[in-house]
This record gives structure tokens, sequence and C-alpha cells, in this order.
């Protein structure tokens, strides 16, 4: 089994025709928790992106993106996670595909705790160690480590958006901390 | 929170429109193993389609389909079931929505044990106990009820289609029979 | 494969053998947290019950127990939660055996969020669907049903004892909810 | 929170102590599936350790053993792959204490897959990527790393022990490989 992927593919989709699909069908994504291990496996870091949206307002993120045609699911996860943290965070994707969770983004709020007004996106959300050096990188302003225990201060959890403090929340809960 | 399906609008999606999408992104899927459990509840029973295939093969099947635009994973999950099996099944879709794997169909044999000529689709896998009456439904010939040691007979794990064999396999690994 | 009870066989284990027990081995319990469900899956309640702790104080707590010699965990969970919530309860036990997380209860406090003061115990979680009558039985004093919103309010979480407020919000991290 | 391990207190309980318990409850165990992973998290290796049993019978079999008293999970599972593999084998514990199965090992065959003539023990089963140079230690005569396809031949599932091969195959299976 080799790993495809075709993110070239993705400019064969153009902002109409990807405005169409997400009109029509969920879109599939993947989220992940990038955090800070010790050599036993306890987490010691969690981190969140800073970033500009689209109406100017600066908002924390968790790492997330979409999936692309003839992509692996593992390889969307390693290309995201570069692609927001830099070429050299060397991330630890899990060997097993298994998700702690699925996040289900809902254009219209309230079906869901998770609303993307954009598209129906269900994410598959990992949780991902990252062994090397971060730096942000294009559209994310700054990555900021947290402690577990910082990283639910209700002041931190208010600057996530889209629900995104809650799929935090279910990976905290996840990792047992 | 509720949980909104618009079926009716699969038909807002003509063929031409769903081929292209096709080619394009990876379709959400949903896949169900339906078992049969005792009251204690250990598996005594799992149950396969028997469908006739686009080439007129007879083949055994999962229970799988698309998650609509708009609509809850867990909805998609209830929506097959009861086609497959009938509206008197009664699925009782686990209560959390980790899938206990997912499965990515590649259009391109090998990339992955799991393969659909037709498109890139990625699944997410639940074992649902089905605890009513069931009857094979539509292009559905047949509904066998196998124990958990006759349905990893070899012949039987052969009239599978699509790898859906492996992801059979799993889910009697996860379950532990 | 069949279930080989030996309920009886706690007797063996006297009084002070197990107090000798418990202060020199990790004692394996099961931790279950009852819910109801509606025919989608979706948690509507969550069941605690009401307590007087050794120290006379009430408490609510999650349905927690012992596994015994030679029991299987799944008949240790379904033993537990017919002898607090009756005979008439209907739990319906996951059919697969992987816990949506472990707890560790120390003897000390702060090693972990789970404190028990009695002995080092292990506690496999479930949540688990309960479909029958519930009554509360021996030294449960009350269940109380809390829907998903209720149950995490603070003034419900203080009511709970040895950490099981850090398990109930995992459950229902776990849930979705 | 720290981890406080107390292996030296594993000298507090003698032989016959050890034996009576074992004789009256259950014993908790981890198992761990050494893995090495690509930098995909890909698993391209599958650790088997080379045993002389009891009977002088030469098996193969995955890290295994007890955890202590006033041991933390993850601590047990660190102690074990150490302990068998060596001091550099830089085992990555999963950050989530989620076991991917837990094994029942009955002192009666036939109970569940798993057996172990001197006790009930209760085990919580990892896959554990290990990054480091391994080395068999103590009562280990070799480590054999199989690909995730060897691994799985008859012959090589024939020489694992006490129903280990299923513990195995429940990993693989886990893994989606």
């Amino acid at each position: 089994m080799t790993d495809v992927t075709t993110a070239t593919q993705a400019g064969w989709l153009s902002r109409e025709e990807m405005d169409a699909a997400r009109e029509r069908m969920p879109i599939l994504y993947v989220d992940a928790v990038p955090v800070r291990v010790d050599d036993h496996g306890v987490v010691t870091g969690v981190g969140l992106l800073l970033r500009a949206g689209e109406d100017g307002q600066i908002k924390r993120a968790l790492v997330s993106g979409r999936v692309l045609y003839h992509e692996r699911v593992r390889t969307a996860l390693i290309r995201h996670l570069e692609k927001d943290l830099g070429p050299l965070a060397l991330p630890r994707v899990p060997p097993a595909p298994q998700p702690f969770t699925i996040a289900e983004y809902f254009p219209t709020p309230g079906v869901t705790p998770f609303h993307d007004p954009r598209q129906h996106a269900v994410s598959l959300a990992y949780v991902v160690p990252v062994e090397g050096d971060c730096s942000p990188q294009q559209d994310a302003l700054e990555l900021t480590w947290f402690s577990p225990l910082e990283v639910r201060e209700p002041t931190v959890l208010a600057e996530l958006a889209n629900g995104q403090s809650v799929l935090l929340q279910q990976a905290l809960a996840h990792l047992g901390v």
C-alpha cells in the first residue's frame, strides 16, 4: 500500500465547482489537536493557532483542513499539520485510523455544537504528538503552547470559533487530563 | 439539537453532478455491521446482505451508503439500515459518534484494502445491534444471519466485495469474538 | 464461550484477606454511566445515584464495583447495574469490550483525578443505555435522571465524590453531548 | 500529577501471598504490541519475543506483565517494555489511556479466547511504537520484527501461546493493516 497524494488535483476543482459541491454534500475534513508529550506519553502542552478570520477577527484554532481526492486520511493530517506548524514539526500521526471522535460542522447553527457557515463538513478528529520545531505558517499568526490546565481556562476556550472549544475539551477528556 | 434529514435534497444533485463530484473529492459514507446480541451484549449473529452487483454477480455486503448534505451521521446510519433491513429492524445506533474504524475506499486498487471503482469514499464504520424483525429491501435479495464463527469462514468472506471482508474482520476483532 | 459468574466466591475472600489484598495490588473495577437514549441513539438522560457515604455524607455516584474472581467484565457490569438500578433496568452493555476510558483511583490524592482512600483501583469505564424500569436498590437512596445539559451543572458535578465528576465529563465528551 | 512507581513494593508481596491473591481476584495486567512505524505513522514492523516457557517449550509472546500497587498503567507499560526490549527501546506510549481492547485471561480454558493456567488476569492492551534500539532482556531469548503481512502467517500465529495470537490479530485489525 502506498500513499498517493494529489495536492495538485485540488487545482482541478475550480472555486465555483467547490462552492457548488459545498452546497450539496458533506465535505470530509480532519481536525488535529497538536500536543507535546513527555517520555511517559503524558501530555504537557496543547498547541493552538492564532488566525485572522475572514471577518478580520483574531481567533484561536485547531489544525483543520479538507481531505483531497485520492488522498489518504493520514496524509491529509500530516499535510495540514506541516502547512500550519512548519516542515520541521515532526508530527507523530497515530498508527491506528480510528479517530477519537468525529465533529459534524453544520451550516445551520445549533444542529450540533459545531458550526461552519460555508459548508456541511464532517471531520475526523485526532490527537497528534509533535516532536519537532514548530513555527506558524501561512495565515497562522502564532502558535501557542498551553499547559493542559491553562488551555481549559474559559478565556482561552472563548477564543476558539465554530465550536472547536467543544472539540478541544473532548480531546482533553479523551486524554484523561 | 435536532436531526435534520434532507433525503429529498439528494434529488437536487443530478446524476451528472454526482458523477462530477465523485471524480473530485472523497465522498462521505457510513458502513454498518448489523449484529444480534444476547442480554449480556454478547454477539450471537452477524447479518450480511446478498445483492446483485452492477456486473450481475451475486455478492454479500455490509449495510453501506452515502451521508447526505445536512444529514447527521447517525441519521444516515439509521436510514441505510432501515432501507436495507426494513422499517421494523429497530437498529440500536451506538450513543457515541466514535466509529470503531474508518475504511478508505480508493478507485485505484491496492492503495488500501478497500476498493470502489466508482469513487474515492471514506466510510465511518459502526457495529449496530438490531433488535427487531429484518426483511431485506430494495436491491437486497436476502439477509443472512451467521454466527460469529461461521461468518469468518473463508467461503463466506470470499463472497464479500470491495474489501468488505477486511472491514468485517476488523469489526469481529473489535467485538472480541 | 460462556459467562461463568462466581458471585458466591466473593464470600471466599474474608474481610481481612480483602483488606490485605487492597494494600498490595490494584483492584479491578468497572464504572458504568447509565443513560437513556432516544430511537436515534441520542442520549436524553444520564442517571446518577444518591448514596450515603461511610462518613454519613450524601453523595451522588456512578454505578461502580469490583470484578470478581472468574467473572467476565460484562457480567460484572450487568451485576452492578442490576444491583443498583434493580432487576428490571434492562442494561444494554455494549457489544465491544473496549472501555471508553480507564480511571485509576489512587489511595494518595493528586496522583490522578481519581481518589479512593481504601485502595488502588483501576476501573474500566463504559456508557450503558438502560431501557427498563429503574428503582434504586440497597444502599442507593435515589436514582435521578438528568438531561445532558443539567448533569454538567457545577452544583451537580460538585455532588460527585472521588473524582467521578471527571469521569462523568469524560463520558459526556465521548458521547459528543 | 506525578507517576509514583513502587516496583520495590512488589517485594512486599511474598510468593505465597501472590499465589493466594491469584486464586481469589482478577489480576490487572497490561499487554503491549510493539511496532515500528514510518514517518506517516504506517506500521512497518511488529515485534514478537521468543521465550522459554515454564514447560521448556519455546514460544513467541507479546510484551505483557502485571500492574503493581500504586503504579500508573502507563508506567507499568513502560516498565515492561523496557524490561523486555531493553533500556534504549524508547517506547512511545499513547497519550490517551483508552486501550484498544481488553483481554480476559481465564484459568479455565474456553471461557474466552485467552487462557492463563496460573490466574484470572484482565489485561489492558495497547499498541506501542518503539523508536530506539531493542535488545531482548532477561528471559526473552530473541526479539523478531515481522512485517504486518508476515506476522499473520499461520505458522507465526501458531507460535503464540495463551490466545495471544487472537490479541495480535485484534491489534492488526485495529491498525487497519
